[in-house]
């Protein structure tokens, strides 16, 4: 296998393991066991079992943020529709699984974000880039006159993303998606205030 | 020192080491040293580390509870000072704080929710006692005529609990009290919703 496809594997393998598990319950034994390599190869493609946690972290928000630039940026919607379709698509994507590890941002933020810096820098820039996300459909539903909201586009979205994670958490907790789809309820009820059509 | 007294001692150092460290970064040898306690010890009490973590969970939210009783319970001022005292001091106990390991629920929730059903158990009574809580002083604030609400008292105390738990997340990465002070700000800004003075 040439190096970048054995670096490549590992994080493909790492990021099942580490997402389904949780950072400290899996070691870097039970990484290269799945992963089918030697201990020496992991080590030759990362400084640490950190390093890798903090790339995992950074290939499951590229997969994360494909999907939301796909819902958000869906420029043939408006834009109420794809704020919409972002709080629908994560209370389908609980509907169909009934044990899910819930989202990987959250964990690594229960996990490791006062003991490690490297994760916590990767977690506050994935933070940061969700929030811009959201803020511009917002905006963009605030300027189409669909919406009406009583703060800041980013002030909103910011929170938007913290009470998301908190509703996965809960959603772990009760093993159904009833905290998505109260999160979408509120949402849409009392900060995303949909206008009544002139 | 007696064998209640053991436990509690063994129960009150884990809480310090789970609470700070997390679940899986902390193994039992970590919690007999700092309890200075030989191993057997801690198998005489607890049948495992699950089941002395629930029990440590338990522990927590005891001391929490004590704490949201006092606050929201405290019928000497009107109910929507108690529910803003309540988010006040969430991000008071932050500021004081520059490390803080977040709220044990939550990562607890994040770390163990998945593979104990001893930890979820735990954790779903404790969100729903928070939750009656929570909704008990907003039911008092609409009643008294201080609030208006969109949805029912239960539905808004237990989206509360949720977007807590994520703020709490979110301000672990930040190092500071942003994300709860911008929670309380979204919070009295747009779900529970002051009425104007009369």
């Amino acid at each position: 296998m040439r190096q970048t496809g054995t670096r490549d594997h590992l994080i493909t393998t790492g990021l099942q393991l580490l997402h389904t598990r949780g950072f400290h319950a899996s070691g870097v034994q039970d990484i290269i066991q799945a992963a089918g390599v030697p201990k020496g190869t992991f080590y030759t493609h990362f400084e640490s079992k950190e390093q890798f946690g903090a790339e995992v972290l950074g290939r499951f928000w590229e997969q994360r943020a494909a999907r939301t630039i796909a819902v958000l940026g869906d420029e043939t919607r408006p834009p109420l529709a794809r704020l919409k379709a972002w709080f629908d698509a994560k209370v389908t994507e609980r509907e169909d699984r009934k044990v899910h590890p819930g989202c990987m941002i959250g964990n690594f933020a229960a996990e490791l974000a006062v003991d490690s810096r490297l994760v916590r820098d990767r977690l506050a820039s994935i933070f940061a880039a969700w929030t811009t996300l959201l803020a511009a459909t917002i905006r963009e539903a605030v300027a189409a006159g669909q919406i009406t909201i009583a703060l800041p586009p980013e002030t909103v979205a910011a929170f938007l993303v913290d009470a998301f994670e908190g509703s996965v958490l809960r959603s772990k907790v009760d093993r159904d998606p009833t905290a998505l789809r109260r999160l979408r309820e509120v949402v849409f009820t009392t900060i995303l205030v949909e206008k009544a059509a002139a």
